[in-house]
């Protein structure tokens, strides 16, 4: 076993502090990942603060990997030493459902293996990127194209392909209306990704403050929610509304939104039920649905698509040490737009 | 201007008796039709006793129409005098919304006209099928084929149109599993339909009293839902759930059958809010969708496939006279699976 440095909280209120954890020896399957950069992702707090329910403490979170391959085990053929790979959120699944067996290991119908806080084969608690070093079966390694920039590529690995799995799932494209609701990690990566795929994209913030950041990140159109007649003023327009916000919001007055045949996915988790009236859904058969991550290939799909259109996140590089001031400023909706941790100061 | 004979309510909780309306002279594109039959629609109950919002009364009800054409404006091309014909839920559109020319006129983005409670073109409120004839525009109404049982083949203006639609839409068919939530006058329909596509159909239904009429109408399996077992057993297993139940259910327990980009599609219509979990749909992106009736082009499709495949509802004919107690009767879901009135006892 290996022991690398890490930083987690000891409990669910708590401060992340520096700790050391152990990474399995390398099976024949394995791969070391040096970490370069890891993201800070959502998620993470939400895990961490038990928003999502009870984990073990301490727990070492992060699913936004990149780093280079310093080992390999006897049977590995997809990776080399010196590779520049990447983890996203999921490190394995059973292989052998339905849903695994159509490269869709998100949806492994006997539950994929997360990155951190997911028992892992052995019996242990998966741990995750913010940490100097982790070891991952090949399969759910990514190859990192040399092209992008490798101090911001992290967050594709989870906020980028959360957006790109609907966008390319319902049809975004020439001649398609997309929406994109709130302009945070998630929501900058669907205007960047939507944009690129050639949809006509719309910003749906809270207010106007973000209209400027929207347009440099490729929107067509923006509109404040906070304005009533913006509802009025949109109704029956979109194809495609990608949810990003967490917080509960009025399902119905965005479902109206939706011209025919149009979907609202939701790719913000809000933890609590929503209200929704079946009559919105009667409307120009609208559809509320949900998409978690991608797959394993479609993961690398989405690195590479990228790579051909220059496509990285806006990051705030930071030290393990800002990792505190980090969060809160995440819950703070204070970043723009992801926040990524030089790993060589987790050491 | 006709008068006929019909029968409605003076007020939402009155009962039904006969009354005197009038029918508008034939327009040069409208069609005079002589009903022979009309069926009992819950939405008829719904809409009299103003569960959906305030009517004027007294409103004729009634959007399950068959009868001969008895006269034809002089510009009329698509039916002639003698013609076995239909009119369901619908009696006009806008025609020129984007929904209008997709041939999807029931999602008339500017209101298309409802066969009654609808203000028509000259400003009347449109009177249905409880009558011994009423005047459509040619476009609107439907060819009845002649093979069909024709005392029988009413329900399938509304009641078949609408289970129809969505499982084309959602493409049932050979190799798809879909399930049938409620064994009424929609969803005996659903199930006809359904196997007649060439998908493997399962029942939901709450007790397991309807089990051999399920597999007389061609459900493969039946399930009741009163038993906590039954949402175990199917967890992950359909393409498609077509919900026809108006009553509130537990839309997660339901949703957490669909398999990999299955849809719960309603087609009952609970007028209040339901909750939904997002996290019930994250998992295998599952959809929740609604759909209303149909188009008129795929209207006539459907008659035409029930005409192929021998399919009409199973009907209890009755008379006017004994409209209060099939509604009744509906109400405490008495009926297998549907009434529809001989429209000479109107008269």
């Amino acid at each position: 076993m290996l022991t690398v440095n890490a930083y987690a909280a000891a409990s669910a209120d708590a401060r992340l502090e520096p700790v050391t954890i152990t990474r399995r020896d390398l099976g024949p399957h394995d791969v070391l990942i040096a970490i370069a950069y890891a993201g800070v992702c959502h998620s993470d707090i939400h895990t961490v603060r038990e928003d999502w329910g009870p984990v073990t403490h301490p727990l070492v979170v992060g699913h936004e990997i990149v780093g280079i391959v310093a080992e390999v085990g006897s049977a590995v053929t997809k990776h080399a030493v010196g590779d520049r790979v990447g983890v996203g959120c999921l490190v394995n699944s059973c292989r052998t459902c339905e849903n695994c067996l159509a490269g869709e290991e998100q949806y492994c119908v006997n539950g994929a293996t997360g990155t951190y806080g997911s028992v892992d084969a052995d019996g242990t608690i998966t741990q995750g990127g913010y940490s100097t070093h982790v070891v991952v079966t090949e399969d759910f390694v990514l190859r990192v194209p040399e092209s992008l920039d490798y101090a911001a590529v992290a967050p594709l690995l989870c906020a980028g392909i959360t957006t790109y799995s609907p966008l390319r799932h319902w049809n975004a494209g020439p001649g398609t209306k997309v929406a994109v609701v709130g302009l945070g990690g998630l929501g900058h990566m669907a205007v960047k990704l939507a944009h690129a795929m050639g949809a006509e994209v719309t910003v749906l913030s809270r207010s106007l403050s973000k209209q400027p950041d929207a347009a440099a990140l490729g929107a067509d159109h923006y509109f404040a929610t906070e304005d009533p007649q913006t509802f009025a003023q949109l109704a029956n327009s979109f194809d495609l509304i990608v949810n990003t916000v967490s917080a509960p919001l009025d399902l119905d007055a965005y479902l109206a939104l939706l011209r025919l045949d149009g979907t609202m996915v939701n790719v913000g988790a809000p933890p609590q039920a929503l209200p929704i009236h079946v009559f919105t859904l009667f409307g120009n058969r609208r559809s509320f649905a949900g998409s978690s991550i991608g797959g394993i290939r479609e993961t690398q799909e989405m690195l590479d698509f990228c790579a051909e259109h220059g496509i990285v996140p806006d990051t705030e590089l930071i030290d393990a040490s800002y990792l505190n001031e980090a969060w809160d400023r995440v819950l703070a909706s204070d970043v723009r737009y992801r926040f990524v941790v030089d790993a060589a100061t987790f050491a």
